[in-house]
């Protein structure tokens, strides 16, 4: 459905890896703006407010579609990419020092 | 294996919705960063190395690691909005006028 | 002295307004990474311990860096700019309406 | 100026370290947003467009306002740290080094 939209519209020309970047980097601000300034109580009531709630999933869905698109367009495999990731990132955060704590790896 | 990943290590207390989309922005800018000051050329270039297409892979599986634990704790079904936002979009860039544009819908 | 630090590197060629757009935007992501997962308590005490404040510093300086090339390299009136942007806030956020408000102006 | 238009709206208790820098972010994402998809050509010519320029102008202000705003609370000498950073960045990037190159420091 990513592909099929972009491609319809001959958006091929304009998707390219540094711009699709841009892409998510900037969907993924709209969705952090809708919080900003606002209190974990306040968020989480927006959560439950369905035109917010609209909004975020709307943002959401747009870091998606750059994320997918960019995924699409370079034949990563998301999944593999992904897994690969976790797998590194168990190794980094062992369950028995990063268990409750936020800090990151090189500081556990 | 995202939401076991995260629980495993008592990470709900830090997964809000704002933190979440702050994890979303920082790895999407990671990723914009490895393609800031290079020309079309040279980004191209770099995604056929195996070592920076290897750091692209990775900041991309961060971006649908935090992006998919937003959507899991808030329970936001990411096909469906996708879906509903790519119909939405359909509608503000209609083919016919979209072809081959890169202009934004209200400038159409 | 960010102009004569840029031109002595012969970085003219790159310092395009999009890529220093980029610059701010992944220099003012590191500085938000520095709070990610953090409380507000946490990150207080965090500005208070002189290593973590003087990344802060730096990743700010890095910010500045960027926004005050871009305004050199466009001939930007960073004063006048903001004394404008300040003056049309001013209107949009009439103080017996913002007072203690988080809310945007479209909400008030 | 920007201490008073905060102040006269009783801002304080919102602009903590972690959302005035959500606040840099989001605002430089704006400004990067008016880029996307555009080629430099394209890029030059909105910013000799009276009313595209004007939008760049406000969006960098913005950036202005919030950096600074985080400067002025968490008392950070802004130009000292400007000056300090570009020190070190004197000695990480070499004129005979990285003269005319878009390499980190880490790659020279």
């Amino acid at each position: 459905m990513v592909r099929r939209f972009s491609e319809e519209r001959d958006w091929d020309q304009f998707h390219n890896a540094k711009d699709l970047a841009i892409g998510i980097v900037t969907e993924a601000s709209e969705l952090l703006e809708t919080f900003r300034f606002k209190s974990e109580g306040e968020v989480e009531r927006l959560l439950k407010n369905e035109s917010s709630a609209k909004r975020v999933r709307d943002e959401l869905a747009d870091v998606f579609y750059f994320a997918l698109r960019l995924a699409q367009k370079y034949e990563i495999d998301v999944s593999g990419s992904l897994e690969e990731k976790i797998r590194d990132n168990a190794r980094k955060y062992p369950v028995e020092k990063a268990k409750g704590s936020s800090k990151k790896y090189n500081e556990l």
